[in-house]
């Protein structure tokens, strides 16, 4: 891989390819160009990166000649039917869609935890669900520490998982409703106005939704081990962050100051917590942010070896966007 | 007791005194007369009750001559203060606050469960928590019929908890944000619209919030054994209703079918859900409804006897206003 590659991103008008190119522009990444890559319906939109205007084309089979990464991030189905062109033109695609994530072909990856599986990619890199990602990055270093046995997670996911117009129709919808006025969603398929509701991606014969089987596989997947997390995913008013409530097991015995230890020292997770004042992260605190932030670590009084922890994280940025500029650097590094 | 009890209201202006007076009129409780209890402030209020308006009094030591049954919604502190002097008048108090909940001179009641411990009562009876009663209501029948082990529970608080300045504030705080203007809190503690955060009761020592504890230690108190539940209660921004994600492990093997089988015959429980539209019980469906509802049961994928399950139940009505009408009509029965 070259030092300044040609990088396109496909979804560029979308939530978290908004969130790629302030991070491309953050990070300082190293590039020889940017191609930004969507529908006929935005071609021909400008957008600014670095201070010049890029101009959005139009996404065809034969857009990725000459380009060395592409960040998807367009949709599980566009992804499918371009990933193959781009990999054909001697691209290397992040993948930030769920369509090759469970692919033996094609590794997973969160940086902090299994760098090394970039290196058996087949010119696709498959960046991990959101909840997926905020969880491990908290789970992984326990994991190596006190060996997790068993995981109970429910989620807090936010309005920007279901992507940028999910935003915008919370907000509308939460304008009419202070005002008394009815409303038709949409983008989202029931009420979601000081609403929650559990996650509404397809629901499977065992009776989990998507969302959750993303959270309990591709945990598996990127620990290479069969690891055992239960899941209950829940859509919930808030824009950005997702917050998640675990419940761990450990094979071991551990302290709380242990936990803790662990996790101050573990790369993309911060402690965040005002024990004093009982504050705690929240999704408004950590919006915009790059670690997943925990605390409340308590020992469940119910387990020998049980933890009960709070986290929270950025969905678009170390939940998509970021996971995916991460996996590119590593890319210009090997 | 009396077939026509004189009744009074303690907190009769606040959320769940509001709910205490539809709940008897709408119950057609049975009423010598009504005595409706509150601040000086708030005295010399009028407030209508089946056509009539009645004049709120102020609560005083006195103000419980002939008074038979006394609900109590003001707060622990008052009811601290006053429920002996009811109780010294002759009146039954039936307390929804904290403050006796865990005295063992105190039975702990929910009519569906342990109706039989009304009975022991010295002039106290309590009401749980409000997301105790939610949680046990499904947790009993399952109990009964298949051994419950251990539940882990997570929850999604409404503002109503809080009180009624917390849903104003909410609503206020809301309108405020979506016009991009500054809102100063004074209600809850941090930023609320678009925001959620871990509940805000008091912090032990152990790690465990008050709330947390309640739901643990009164589950204990109602089944009249050590129950092994460990939970995170958090507050989200919606109105009234309470949700909550519940993984149960049981003692002995079972079937979804049987465990829907035991729910459906379950009192004050209703199985609520759409299967085919992927689409379940929502705090806004279940506002100002009797039942706790639940849905989405499936096997827990990580335990041989583990049951998932989404529970929603509105908090102000079967999670306080509710439970404490039933009990004072369990009192004129007995």
């Amino acid at each position: 891989m070259m030092n300044k590659p040609n990088v396109a991103i496909m979804g560029a008008t979308g939530a978290v390819g908004a969130e790629l190119l302030e991070l491309l522009e953050e990070r300082n990444f190293p590039l020889n160009s940017l191609k930004l890559l969507a529908s006929a319906r935005s071609a021909g939109k400008k957008i600014n990166f670095r201070g010049e205007d890029i101009t959005v084309e139009e996404l065809t089979h034969d857009c990725f000649e000459g380009v060395d990464i592409v960040l998807a991030s367009a949709g599980g189905s566009l992804s499918k039917e371009y990933a193959p062109s781009a990999v054909k033109a001697g691209a290397v695609v992040v993948d930030n869609t769920s369509h090759y994530r469970m692919d033996p072909e094609v590794p997973l990856v969160v940086p902090e935890i299994n760098p090394e599986d970039i290196k058996w990619n087949k010119g696709i890199i498959a960046n991990p669900n959101c909840s997926t990602i905020l969880m491990v990055l908290a789970l992984w270093p326990l994991h190596k520490k006190f060996g997790v046995k068993r995981t109970v997670c429910s989620t807090y996911q936010a309005a920007s998982g279901a992507g940028a117009l999910a935003m915008q129709e919370l907000e509308q919808e939460t304008a009419a409703k202070l005002q008394g006025e009815d409303f038709e969603n949409t983008v989202i398929n029931q009420p979601y106005a000081f609403n929650l509701f559990p996650h509404n991606s397809p629901m499977k014969e065992n009776g989990y939704v998507e969302e959750e089987l993303k959270m309990m596989n591709e945990t598996s997947k990127i620990f290479h081990e069969d690891s055992k997390v239960t899941a209950t995913c829940v859509r919930v008013p808030i824009m950005r962050a997702h917050s998640e409530s675990l419940n761990i097991e450990f094979d071991n015995a551990y302290t709380i100051e242990e936990a803790y230890e662990v996790l101050r020292s573990a790369p993309g997770v911060e402690v965040f917590e005002n024990r004093e004042e009982n504050l705690w992260a929240t999704p408004l605190d950590v919006s915009g942010k790059d670690p997943v932030y925990v605390g409340r670590l308590r020992r469940d009084v119910t387990l020998d070896n049980g933890l009960e922890l709070w986290l929270v994280g950025d969905q678009v940025r170390k939940g998509a966007a970021l996971n995916a500029v991460q996996i590119a650097e590593l890319l210009l590094e090997g």
